[in-house]
């Protein structure tokens, strides 16, 4: 899976819808698509040659605090999916983040959505972004237009 | 599960969160939070004397269009959570809903979130909301507050 | 929810199916009934007076070494379940808890399973039963009969 | 995601293992192993050069019977594993697909399982192997050594 492109400040992960996602309309349901983000997430980290495993080794972590979804289009069972993920840093101790799902090789935007979240130590306590995180914000690129909403 | 109480203009569910649900930080995992606004929404309708099911069967459905959660505090495994949903209609097609999380017996808010839900037909396209639902938000009341985000 | 009712050597957990655990047959997808399965673990322990995470606070853990489910016929969303959950101790180190689903005030068997589990200290490492898990089988009563499969 | 290989008569298909997928031991929650076993079984039949999609619009459903899990080692987050699907069938309308789980590039066994699925028309009636089907096991092979179990 977690096959992933990079264009700057976009990192796209590519995911096959499984039966177990869909709804009785055949529509993903409403709450995975949180889980898709996340994985688009994990490859954003890992593009920029980081994982999330080696940020909590490190001391870190990234709690989220706000996550917010649209439901434009229907996903359906066994499409594949585009996830594209950028960040935006919202001041020294929150990154946002964006998200777009389209089908592989379409144009049109299904799912938007976008996920605060605070950078802390492994207790909680909110720490202004480590070294290592500004480094990966530099080499993968930041989001820098308006919340594309 | 899913016993419900009725405090004008909420609608109260029990939920014990399972391990299932929880992450290695022993979160809930924050996409896990929208089966729980689900849950609450399944049983707002049940308070009202009609279900989503019944509803379906009238040839209606209320697709959600947005999601959004803001993550306060902590929920563990095996808290015993309450989940509170209101309703505040946005015209004459849309419905917002309101939710509330707190652990049983406890006052602070751990977890808030909304919904935007529209009334279309079976095949998907907007309806103006029918009579039983109309009804439906007479009975169990609607909420009339700035949204408590 | 997890409200139970105790009929020695069963403990029976009430279950509301949410929207989110069906697939686009109306059927509950196949790995959801472990999730159910668990939730029943946790209520068979309530019913002995002690819990999981109390279990887990004594330095235990019963990690799940098999699992298996038969599906006989349909649940489907909103259907009120009920899973019975008995216990069969093999040997010192070993639990199988035996399943049962119904739809609530129905006689028809939908679903049965059993899950083999072994006792450990938190590493890991086999250990015996330790004395509060033996009591707790004798408060709540062992499966003696052959296995319902 | 679901890339995969064929190794007559294995289908080979890798996944990347979220945090949404762990509990709080940092293990996959039992019941996700059945989600992985189903990817195994959509990239399977994908690499016979049809779609379970294809297939239920070709007026069959193979609706699973019996699953069943043995969990040997520990798969967490962040793993990429491999999950290795074969099927044997079972007369002349049941399939047991035979799965095995491992970390990609190590030999380990991590875990292993089987589930049975009966050949229907969609309203669930029972129906002998349609050719589509009988054709794609030869494209693909089946299984012919003991259950791996």
């Amino acid at each position: 899976m977690p096959t992933f492109r990079h264009e700057r400040p976009w990192v796209i992960t590519t995911v096959r819808v499984p039966y177990g996602h869909v709804d009785k309309m055949d529509h993903v349901y409403y709450g995975n698509y949180l889980l898709y983000f996340e994985m688009a997430r994990n490859e954003w980290m890992r593009a920029g040659g980081l994982t999330y495993k080696d940020f909590e080794a490190l001391g870190f972590m990234v709690p989220v605090v706000e996550a917010h979804v649209r439901y434009r289009g229907r996903v359906r069972y066994d499409d594949l999916i585009e996830i594209r993920a950028a960040v935006k840093p919202e001041g020294r101790t929150r990154l946002r983040f964006l998200y777009e799902i389209r089908r592989s090789g379409e144009e049109e935007v299904l799912t938007t959505g976008s996920s605060v979240h605070v950078v802390t130590d492994l207790e909680g306590r909110p720490q202004r972004m480590p070294k290592g995180l500004s480094d990966l914000l530099e080499r993968i690129g930041v989001y820098e237009g308006p919340d594309p909403g």
